[in-house]
């Protein structure tokens, strides 16, 4: 068994409206630090295999095909065993 | 200038409706290994602060005030000088 962090972020050069909006509020409610805010997604999968290689190839399909959206984001991910 | 990376989760009693979607989606498109998915927030919050424990003060402030909802999720973070 194998837990996978995935971490899906947007490319640097996309607009992200929601990170604009977190940020805008951060402002408002005093913390005036704040320079850059970026939302993302943050997942975690738990697969029933047992060899890491077939686990890593099968989160990084998971990723291209669905948890992903290759053309305006990025994605990482960790595994560990559970 | 430091970069926090923000992770926030549903606690694990609560329902996730989402990590449930996600994992069916996954097991449509034959990924029958997943077991489990839940679907939570990554955020990066930059802070233009020199001193770390500041920081980290106010980091922890955001996300008690804004950016988890304490009730139903958890959060943590790392801090990194960007």
């Amino acid at each position: 068994m194998y837990l996978a962090k995935v971490y899906v972020t947007l490319k640097p050069t996309v607009n992200d409206p929601q990170g604009l909006t977190i940020k805008g509020a951060l402002h408002n409610l005093g913390f005036a630090s704040v320079e850059d805010v970026r939302a993302g997604k943050y997942i975690e999968v738990r697969v029933k295999e047992s060899d890491p290689k077939k686990a890593h190839i099968q989160i990084d399909e998971m990723c291209r095909k669905l948890l992903a959206n290759p053309v305006i984001e990025n994605y990482r991910f960790d595994l560990e065993k559970a």
